[in-house]
């Protein structure tokens, strides 16, 4: 169960509008890596917790923190819509090209359909989607992707700061670029917790014996080159301690040709004596 | 460029046919971490790899690996569907309620669309989508998007192994479970050759006076309780070796009551007159 | 910025487990109208709305309680997963029947992607989608949404109540069909204010003037039979109170037949030579 | 069955192309509240409407309009796409920045894809989808749909007419939102006629015995300041007669904390060593 | 613009109702080539053709007649809903294996979202998309994609006859399987027209020196084996008559390695140092 | 199994970078007609053939080619952004209209979600979906598609040349147009070949006497005007040899109005006594 409270968590306040820029921000509202997508990926994979306190308040909180950040971003797309262009002025494209610009790089649907609003969409316009959310009932699966998530996200909160110069814009962002680091620290943390207990390798609990060892530490190379022996997972003792790192470079198969048999006529494909 | 051999990497035969299962196996063929996702992903990233060509050579070598699962699993899904039940016979539901829960669990588009082949899709049928993949140019980030891939990926492939006693299929996904530890072990491996490059913080070149560090390493606990104080990620030093962990509980806000102005008339929102 | 506590807003216990409803149950949490949808309906609607501050309010109260709602379904969900069939036993299709059913019925995903765990997914395993979710910044357009949004759900919270027996979920339901009701009741009662003030037509700021009149108030048959005319939408005072309604049976077209100018060459469509 | 006549309903010319407004008007041909979902949506009410008939006619006749609109809107786009930049001038860029603008904000598609056709897509080139159709069998409940995609669909148009001064635009749209404003009538009259004949609230048939009445009228209010308690859904009698609405500031919850079971072993869950 | 009649243009009576039958259907109702798909394909396409009146009245002729299409199915669908499971018996599932496989294999939102009426889905509830549609203003390229649409719509309908013993729907089924020998037949003769007149390759007016003739005529082998060199594709006068084909077998590849520059320093990608 | 060389099929150099014509050229890599549907179509349809081994190599060659136009595309976009506007300067949009433009008509996911490196999207940014491909089992009906989808690309990959006057850019492109002008020639060639064993009507298996021949070879007007009885499909001999083909002008109806069975009181439809 939530409150709310009216202040927002950090400010969220520009200098000045930009309507290209609202639509480039909502890459991080609701984009793949948008707040939109940590929230409801932090809170469904804590109501999926099943025991493990620790671990499901670790998810609630940084779930509900996340809220908090979706509603920072859309005030901040709002105010950035200040005196959007949604009125024809009759000369305006002619003689005015930055006035064209902008009217061709906002977002449409912030002047049509939201009425100067956040939308749960991303910087085209394509919206949020729940196949984004992962949640899997492993933490340590579930912690990667989180990690993996704070990951990308900083990295675009980063790129969105260096394309603007409205203090009020980089303020915010400088607050939320410091909550990833956070929260890429705190995921770190959390995973060294979990993967000094059952290892690394996901999932922990599935009997060795049961996969094929053969080439459970073999890096095969089927592209042209050998550039790729030269890295730390080529040779060397693997992260799983289980053994060293094989090198295999254009092996060949160890399946067969495959050989279907045919469809029953009942499906009409291709007749059979067609050759 | 490519080129294809007709041998299977691995062999993909059942014991017998199982319309079920097939369609559950769509899920590690066409679902958010199925091989569709992985190969893409990889071979997008080596294509947008700006120099660093060995782990250029890394991603080209594992996607390409990851185009023969895709044709192991259709090879397998298509043998899964030999024998389904493609005719009506009219007293199949009555007399012969195994008949009828076959027709009802089997993805019916198996019948209908694709005449026994397999399809582009998850355990639900909802289509393989390009909103899956992630290449963000950034090789830490993305190598931490690849270990999630592939710890979500040998999950269910693990979870589907316990769903079959069919000796084949379960030969197959012994298989692609030992490649899923090989690769979980290839991208730690990478990641820590790459964190011990640049640091564990993604971007690690935007300079951190730039962000807000007075909560860059602060856990804010804003669920009820206080079990989220017992994890490594509240206090003691942090991953990134800059500070250690805050534990922050119920904190108030930073910013304030957000008051946005009045939206222009030509929008026609709610007007000011109404109270 | 919101906090959570651990308790739930109202007790989500079934019975006994039931795989195949809970894939049912899914609907009202990640379908059109789900508690997804109206919970981030509202609170984009709040966040969105300038001045106003009583119905921003109301927003912001209403959409904090739909998180609560989608936790209650989220643990709901989990609970009727418990003891799912996630483990193939030789003999199961065949001996058991109804455990083929099951097999059959329930979510795939839930077995293999979620662990158990509820997902932002409708009934038949769509991810929920940011394109359902309608904010316009004119509360009374947006509070007929509402009123829709909290119609259809009752229905299907009333329906899937018809389609089970379990008294733990049953008396979830209650609660939510109840809250249904309530907040049909406030969305009716906040259009009932706003249209008070400005009138039924959305948006109310839009001269008359300049819209056609002439077929503002008519009703155009244009399918065979002339049932229609019996309501009282084709004869009598219209609810706007500018005229009354007039009914015409079959018109003709007001515009003409539409003639294309031929595309350019460089679009390379079919060439004019063509006949 | 239907037919088709060559005239449009109404005419459907532009003064002069604009490729810019073209990707614009999309919004309302095949955005969510779009010609085409309101035809498909009446035209599945009508066709689902078991018995009923003088609703099905009224559902039929509507649907079969807004038909009649697409095709309106699918003329008009092409039109005002006549003339658009499709073929390269080497330094056009560079030395025309209005030509630049237009081919920045311009549907890239209109000029690949389609051939300078209109699409089924909305403003930001988002296909259409039968994600955004309503229609439940309950009469009441759809036409609240109606009522809410007829308000939507109106403002949108409105904000368009403000966003060009062409006279032909202005002219078919102050035709659709003529109609826009019938078909908010029309739907806000059947529903006055269904609501006087079964009540307010949705679905009307479910014994209000088996819902949770102690909070069928209450507002719960979950956010900080009590602004909503100036609000007629606040206090007062509700709209269906049952009770007075009560206002409820900040309340505990009724349901306890959740404890969920541990997982089975065959999920592969986190183990339950894991601390 | 449009009108309709109330007779259906075939009977679509099944003999009794079957909900899991009813949710197959779906497929050509509302899947990829469904009658929705052609009706909305072939009216953009017949809305978008810029002169050439002979074949806007075809497209227009038969886009009105597949409405017709759309309204039988969604009939049929209807009633073969009739009597589906919608209210839970509390023994149901236990005693009657055949009712749970009823419920199993029905599509629930039949039941939970649109009260026993068709939607615009396919046979896994996907919903429809505008993303299907083809309509290119190049008439011999949308014939080409009108004769496939018609082709598997056709094979679809000819498997779900077979998966039914129901006189009804194999009555219905008989018309429309008619109608699709009449589609396939039609647009045959139309590209058989257009294709003597502008020849076969599309588009036809792009100057064959502007291609790559070298590589125009020849196959190019590129997986193992050669069984593609046995059909008329690999040797022989082509179809355009322009050239003999050639068969190419393994060749190697005419472009060089990519290398790409390095990103800009604001990209934050993986900095330069990394090795 | 696959195997990857590092040179590419050919060139893929631009004179210069373009950030916009980057974003539309993603339209023929990730959009409906573009590189990853046809490389995925191919081989799901080759892993999907049953025998046949002519026609599934044929498959497999074409299908690894396009893996090899993938490359090409991503790596030709990825130089188009090398330079993109990624980094604010203060003043850019007010001084330099162009660079607003450019800002505005680039794809903002190439400068915040994939470092400048190709997207599997389409030119508005849409993701590619799984719901493009088509492979059905049945030969002859995957042909046609293959023929389609091949006369959509090269129509669409002309289209782009027109737009583009970079000479690197047209030379690929002038390479990817004679390999679809071979594709084209290739289906058309194995379509001849199939047709001439089976007849041209898909599926070739199906009995006609189960088919409404009445109507299998009429065409039916069903919009105002004969200018469809025109073509050669309104009379003369039909392709398949059967018949020849009849005009039928504005018919009525063969099916009678559908009447629709109440729905149970489960439902919670309209109640009955609604008038």
């Amino acid at each position: 169960m939530f409150f709310h409270m009216k202040e927002l968590q950090y400010e969220a306040k520009p200098d000045k509008p930009d309507p290209i820029f609202a639509a480039r921000l909502q890459e991080i509202l609701g984009g793949q890596f948008g707040e939109i997508s940590v929230a409801v990926q932090y809170l469904f994979q804590g109501w999926g917790t099943r025991r493990h306190d620790k671990y499901r308040d670790l998810l609630m909180d940084t779930g509900t923190e996340e809220l908090a950040h979706i509603e920072m971003l859309a005030t901040m797309i709002a105010r950035l819509l200040d005196n959007a262009p949604v009125k024809a002025q009759e000369e305006a494209a002619q003689n005015n090209p930055v006035m064209a610009a902008i009217m061709g790089g906002m977002n449409p649907q912030h002047a049509i359909v939201s009425g100067l609003g956040a939308l749960p969409v991303n910087s085209v316009g394509v919206p949020w989607t729940g196949g984004y959310v992962i949640a899997s009932g492993n933490l340590l699966a579930d912690f990667r992707a989180n990690l993996n998530a704070e990951t990308q996200g900083r990295l675009q909160a980063v790129r969105l700061y260096e394309q603007t110069t409205d203090r009020g814009v980089r303020d915010m962002l400088s607050f939320l670029i410091a909550r990833d680091r956070m929260h890429q620290n705190q995921w770190l943390a959390a995973i060294q917790e979990l993967e000094a207990q059952e290892g690394v390798i996901v999932p922990s609990t599935f009997p060795t014996t049961k996969e094929k060892s053969e080439v459970s530490h073999t890096f095969i190379a089927l592209s042209e080159g050998e550039e790729s022996s030269k890295g730390n997972w080529a040779s060397g003792p693997a992260p799983d301690g289980l053994a060293n790192f094989q090198y295999l470079s254009m092996p060949g198969a160890w399946g067969g040709k495959p050989i279907l048999s045919p469809a029953p006529p009942a499906l009409h494909d291709t007749p059979p004596s067609v050759k």
